[in-house]
Order: C-alpha cells, then structure tokens, then sequence
C-alpha cells in the first residue's frame, strides 16, 4: 500500500511555490520581464569562471575511472583537507579533514547533522521568521520542531522566549544567519549570549545541548562587513553550509558539515554521518562537483548586485513608509505589511504585478518578504509599481 | 547529546570493507598490482566519451544560471522525458516524464522507493543472497527487512519459502537481477511465477504488495542476452536504476526511480518521491550531472572486459572443481566454499594475497563471492594464485 503519510503531504502546496507558479503563469502572458517577481531565492548571478575551468580541467585531464569512481563514505580526502584549511584560515578555527562531511547541499548538511545530534523525540529550537522547509527537515527525522518566537525589532532572538522554551528535551537548537527572509545578521553580541545560554542549560540539564549553524548566505554580507563565524562563540557547534549561494551552483547540491574540533564527540560525528547517509540514500555529492568545489572554496560569484539591489529597495521601501529592518545581507528583505493580513496584502499586489511572498509560513504574520535576486533593472521598474500599489490601494502618498 | 544509534553503528564494520582496507594495506607492502583484489565492486572501465564530452558541451555553451540553477523538485523535465522515451523504446513500456523521478544514484532511487510504498513497522521482503546495504536501506525507513533463504543451485527464487513469509504485513518485495552477489538473472519464467505470487496474495490480503526492481547490473549481460525488463511482468512496479555501472560513473550519484504507469498510484508517485526527498535532503541529482546522463541514456561504457573476466574464472574455478553457477550478468561470480566456513575459506586465501568475500554479510554462508570488475591481465595472473591455494590448502590437484 502507498504510504498515506507522503500522499497526504501532496495536498499542503507551498505558498512560495504557488506564488512562483503563478508568476509563471502570468509571465506567459504579459512577458516574464513585467512580472516583478520576488517569490524565489534563486540565485541570479553566473557562477564564477574558476568553477567552470575546475570542471573541464577534470574532465579533460583527470583518468575518468578515478574523476567518476566511489568517493570514500565520509568524502573526498583531497577536498575535505581544502575545505578545513579554507575555514582555519579565514575564521582561525582548528578543523582537520576528518571534520568535515561533503553532503549535497544544505538540505543534505541539515539531514545529517539533525540525525546525529537528535534522537527520535528529542525537540529542536528553531528561531521564527524560519525558512519553512525546516518544518520537514526536522520533523521527518523523528525530532520535532519547537519555535522561539520572533524579535522583530532588528530580528535578532527573543531571549525571553528562548529561555521558557528551552527545556531538557531540546537536544539542539538551529540558527540561520545571515537570515532567510530577514535578511537580519545575528552580531557578536546576539551570539555571545546564545552561547552563554546553552552553556548554562546544558550543565543544568546534565546534557550538551547542540548548536546546528545553517550558513548558506554566509558569504552574501553588505557594507564590507562579515558574517560572525558562529562556531567560534561555542563548541558544539554543528556549521551546516551550502555553495549554492556563494558559487552560484544550487543544481549541482555541494555543500558541507564541519564538526568543531572541540565539540563533544568530534572526532565521532563525521564516522555518524557516513552511517547515516546508509539511511538516507545519500552517498556523497557528485564527485566531479566535488572536486570542483574544492579548487574553488575561496572563490564566489560577484555578489554585488544583491546589494545595489537591497539598498535600491529598502530606501524605495523606507520612502514609502514601509517599517522595515535594514538586512545585513541575503538577499531578501523583510517588510512589515500595510495591514494586519500579510496575506491579503500580497494577494492586492498581484494587481500590480508584485510578486510578494507573505511570511506567515516562515511564522511571523503580518509582513512579507522579497528575494531580490533578480536583476537590477528590473529592479528599478518594480519601484513605480510599488508605488503605485501602495497609492491606489491604501491611500499612501509621499 | 549524540545519536546513540548511529554512534553504535560505528562499531559494525564492514566485512567488504575490512578486506578492501587489507588489500590496500597489503598493496603499499608488496606493490597492489601483486594483490588480487576482488573485494570492491567499483567499476574499473572508463565512462563513454559522450559521457564526458556531454559535460563539457554543457559547461562551454550553456548559461550557467540555468545550467548549475535549481531543478524542479521532481527533476529536470527534459531529462525525465528521454529517459522515459528510452525505457518506452527498449522495453516497450508506456512511461510519462511524470513517472520518472532523478535521483543520487541507486541508494537515492532506493531510499524514495521504500519508502513510498511502506508504512513504518510494515515489512520488506528480499532474497538471499543479497547485498548487506539492504539492512540499513530498508531498516532505517521503519520498516522492516524480512529474508527469504537461497535457493542455491541456480540462485532463482525459493518459491516455497517466499509463500511461507509473504504474509499480509508485507507491503513490499525488493529483488535484485542481475543480482548481486551471484550474478545469476531471474529468468521469465521465474518473474512470471513471482508477479503469480505477488497477484494472487495482493487479492487475498486486499492490498497491493509492490515490486521494488533494484536493477543497476541490467546492461551487464553476458552471451548477448538481455535481461528481462521486469515491470514488465507485474503492474505495481517500481523499477530503481543507477548510471552507476553502465555509464561507470558510481561517484556522480545519477540514477532514478520508474513507476510502473499501470501501478497503482502511478501518477501521484513522483510527486510523493518528492515530499520524501524534503525529509531525508535529497533535493535531486546534481544538474549538469543530470543533463549529461539525458544526453547517453542509451550509451554505455565499453562493459565486455567483465564477460571476458567471467569465462576465464568460471572455466579455472570449475577445473579446480569449484561448485559454482555461471553468471548471466554483474561482475560477479559466487562459488561455495572448499570448507563449510567460508570465512575461515577467505581467510586462508589471503596467504596467497587473494582477497576473496565470504558471503555469510548476504545471508548465504558457505560460499565467496569475487568481483571481477578488474584488468583481465590481473585475472589471468590470479589462477595460478588460486591454483596454488587450492592445491597447498585442501590437497586438490587436477
């Protein structure tokens, strides 16, 4: 018999799915260019030239039996060594190859890590505006999903709330910074505190509560500023990243977990993962894509374009009156909605052909979010039309 | 606090795996190509020149936002149409785009497959002798693996056995042909008596039991035969396939899952596979990867080394008076032991650096299993090694 649990999840349509489709729709019909669609955080930039060249370099040079056989089950030795000395240098931790997991992508980085530092019952604190696919990647694996409620000042965390949730059931808490839809950045500050947190609870609790660190937006940072590289403020620290941001490559699913050395059974955890990709059906990234990975792990995309294009909207936004918290860097933004409804509100936008994204799937009702991964000029278009919908339908002129 | 599960994993290693790590050990003391090495299963002949001339084309003339973008969560359309129009063509099936679903190799195709078509507690049946990975690919789904004994003479089906275990817990049979350890491929009239089976009980217990066809091997066929294509045969068929052998590519991770469009389900199952990938981070194959498998569907590698390795080893192991059934297919051979302990057997090898499998780890015991996926140079020069044991070990001379 077919599984009724998987049957059942057919009929829960994602809203950034439908609101992408009908962006589709629409695109057909009046031309895709005029359609201001924000509804998909797909990356808009080629990936670099380097990533290419590594590609071809493999497959023209490299013996075909090697460039396309087995990797062992924790990875490639090679990359895996290129990825540890990348991390040392840059955030001046201690990684050695063996902690790190080469998975496909960030989803593959979450189901893994979550598994190895769960078991089925165990909750996991997610911090809300959330991505909403973290509802699956955690509830799937036999955990459950526990939310902090939203800080939405500067989308930092609600300590508050964070301190009655955390109880001696929660095995990890997951943190994604720079943040899909804020945009928002956690500061030193935000994870100094964090960390002073779970210190506390996990000798209350008799227990090392587990920090899993989702990073795929890491390297899309504004003002010249970095991210904070979160496994530095504690030690069992999980760092979940993905290329598909950085590189540009989301299709080719290459990304990694990196254990911090000084996290409670580190030298275990990557063993864990190759036992848990046996259950899972994953089984390592492609190999070429690895390779590539691994000559390319100090490189990106030029980036820039998200933010002449964060600073385009939010300034348009801010004129218009729009509360809306600067972003640090992704490239989404996340304003407060016109009214109460978020969802009312961008299904009015449509008129004017904005595709807006509602957050309360990511719970925080009442604002809305744009993936501004588009190009620039189309950008500039969408301004006037914003306007325009902000005038005729609520009254707003400035 | 870490997942005692997959922690207690750690402790079972591999018995493949320990003879491989042996071999190279053994092939750093006395140089590998003194090492009869016929533990691994890695496919030693180069992937076509299509294959790679595929990715590079790709690489050189596509966009790369589009090339290296997200695909669909069910797959890149066009690819999913040339594999079904391959399928259709070759084995005269009736397969949409819609019914096949992309997937990391045959462990991915696997993992979406199981898992569609159980319940957690529901049992799998599969058929010794079968590959050890089965346990932690069905067991970790929540169901549960139940095995029916060999049938040791031509390693077609235990009939008498499979009606004593298919009981109305049974949601699934996984069955393996070309198979391997054996090498054996189920016959029609074999696939004839099971889709029998699979009807009459599926009637009596008022559920459908599907047919999970794991069938990697089915290009490497010996005596210019075909394997029968078995969805063919029975309606509720899955069919699982991996690039990994017959494009020699097992580190790309390409492979799909075939849903049989007369299954029941048949048009809801792909999209099922795709919710099942958001719980275990599958999120598709990589993109190029994909793109280049649409493009040599119907290509293979140059795969008539393993025929040639298989007759020079069936003819020396049968005039050493090895019990031993010809393989049809795979790059494997299975002959019994010389002694009741075929662990004891693979051990005594090794004196003779031939690294032979006992095949206890695929629930048949008394037998060994080679994979002759290696330079027929290196067979040639492993009879007199296997001669030499035989005659020093168990006093046989002929």
């Amino acid at each position: 018999m077919i599984n009724q649990h998987y049957l059942g999840m057919l009929s829960n349509k994602s809203v950034i799915r439908e609101l992408s489709e009908y962006a589709t729709a629409r695109g057909k019909e009046i031309g895709y260019e005029n359609v201001f669609d924000y509804s998909l955080g797909n990356p808009s930039v080629p990936a670099p030239d380097s990533f290419r060249e590594a590609c071809v370099r493999y497959l023209q040079e490299e013996d075909p039996v090697r460039l396309h056989g087995y990797a062992p089950t924790t990875g490639l030795p090679s990359v895996k060594e290129k990825v540890a000395a990348s991390l040392n240098r840059r955030f001046g931790m201690q990684y050695g190859p063996h902690h790190i997991f080469p998975t496909a992508g960030a989803a593959g980085s979450l189901a893994h890590a979550l598994r190895a530092v769960t078991q089925p019952g165990d909750e996991v604190i997610v911090f809300a505006p959330f991505f909403p696919e973290y509802y699956p990647y955690i509830n799937e694996t036999g955990a459950r999903i526990k939310i902090v409620e939203p800080e939405t000042e500067h989308f930092q965390i609600n300590f508050e709330d964070l301190e009655e949730k955390l109880t001696p059931s929660v095995a990890a808490v997951l943190i994604n910074s720079p943040n899909n839809p804020s945009g928002a950045i956690y500061t030193e500050e935000t994870l100094t505190r964090l960390a002073e947190v779970l210190k506390r609870k996990s000798r209350e609790f008799g227990h090392n509560v587990f920090l899993i660190s989702d990073e795929p937006y890491r390297e899309i940072v504004f003002d010249g500023k970095q991210t904070p590289y979160t496994a530095r403020y504690y030690d069992h620290t999980l760092t979940c990243y993905s290329f598909s941001k950085s590189l540009s490559v989301p299709g080719e699913r290459i990304g990694y977990v990196a254990v911090n050395p000084a996290c409670e059974e580190a030298d275990n955890i990557v063993a864990m993962c190759g036992q848990i990709s046996r259950g899972i059906g994953h089984n390592c990234p492609s190999s070429l894509i690895t390779l590539a990975m691994g000559d390319t792990v100090d490189d990106t995309s030029d980036l820039s374009v998200y933010e002449t294009n964060m600073n385009l909207l939010y300034d348009a936004l801010t004129d218009l009156g729009f509360t809306v918290t600067r972003p640090g860097g992704t490239f989404y933004i996340m304003p407060k909605a016109l009214e109460e409804d978020a969802v009312a509100f961008c299904k009015k936008a449509l008129k004017y052909d904005l595709i807006l994204v509602p957050t309360d799937s990511f719970h925080a009702p009442g604002f809305f979010r744009m993936a501004y991964c588009i190009d620039t000029e189309k950008v500039e278009r969408s301004i006037p039309a914003l306007r325009r919908f902000v005038e005729e339908t609520y009254g707003i002129r400035r």
